[in-house]
């Protein structure tokens, strides 16, 4: 009974960080979304950021597996996309994380360096997919070049949302994601042999179509 | 005699922005480092909104001539490094804004608007960039091309100093200033043809050797 109130406080949360941000939502916001009492919430939660952590430790076991890219591995345009995707996707559902990126960083001392180590984590995977791309000749693309590529596709990933945000776009945040997808993809394509950009270029105009 | 103590505390907080980040900074700092009472700082600045605001029209004022890119230009490699690199060093000599540019957008309704058309406004200055490029024969991409192009750019350009504090990078903050013009331009190199690649590749590195 204890733990199913646990975990509905957590899945409530992830629901409401997403929606309105982190920062912007209290604890007695959460005890009233949960329909328990503040007191009650104490019980399970001491601190605001004890849900957070909670939170990033489902994200982070959901995002471990897909950055486990074997150094040596060969990948084809469909097995990067489906990588990508994956990764996309947990970013989406976990997005609160991402929203407010620097606000986490700066205000939670305990969730720093294990938030940083899997922002580096994800590049890190990002530069063997892009050389996977490189030995099964899809891609073109010296080690410095698939250097800056990790890191601006990485930065993109990361920053996505806070740059709609910062243009004042009002597109719904469904159309968001596509796009996001969509841009990251963008930075691979000029580095792809034709056949493998023609095969991306089209996985990628689905998600704006 | 006032207008002077005015500019100092605008010119202290500059310094104590970019170096400890704006939300870190309280007035009472202000007053000290400026050496003057509270008494007096709120004489001149009522809110720390205010010096903000003041600091702003300051980064407007410098930005405003390099986004006028015209919309027929054509630009060679040199012309478009040039643009680009007072473009950054803007951004460096104002960089507290780019540095907790979420936080600023979520806390200063007042700025929001005007600082969302700046950074409109820096993206589509880049895709007029981009564009006069193609004109002068230097690169090879279409107009959904450049769109993409300049968006990633503006974005590495706004977030690249919190992307290097969302890794925990160690480098000191002028070498990071460098890899960030580094980064920019590679997205550029591969839309570029082999001598305007040539070129602005050499300009790309000497901001990192």
């Amino acid at each position: 009974m204890a733990r199913d109130t646990r975990r509905r406080i957590t899945e409530t949360c992830l629901l409401l960080f997403n929606e309105a941000g982190e920062p912007a939502v209290s604890t007695n916001q959460i005890a009233d979304a949960v329909d328990i009492s503040p007191g009650n919430l104490y019980y399970h939660f001491r601190r605001k950021s004890d849900i957070v952590t909670d939170l990033f430790d489902l994200y982070r076991t959901r995002i471990t597996p897909l950055l486990e890219v074997p150094e040596q591995a060969v990948l084809h345009v469909d097995d990067a996309w489906l990588l990508l995707h994956l990764m996309f996707e947990t970013v989406w559902d976990y997005r609160f994380i991402y929203r407010d990126l620097d606000s986490l960083l700066g205000r939670y001392d305990s969730l720093r360096a294990r938030l940083q180590r899997v922002i580096r984590g994800k590049e890190n995977a990002l530069r063997r997919v892009c050389n996977g791309l490189v030995r099964s000749g899809s891609m073109l693309a010296d080690d410095q070049e698939t250097r800056q590529l990790s890191r601006n596709m990485n930065l993109v990933l990361c920053y996505w949302l806070s740059y709609q945000n910062a243009i004042g776009s009002q597109q719904p945040p469904e159309r968001q994601l596509g796009n996001g997808v969509y841009h990251v993809f963008s930075l691979l394509l000029p580095y792809l042999e034709a056949d493998a950009r023609e095969q991306l270029g089209e996985l990628a105009r689905a998600y704006v179509s």
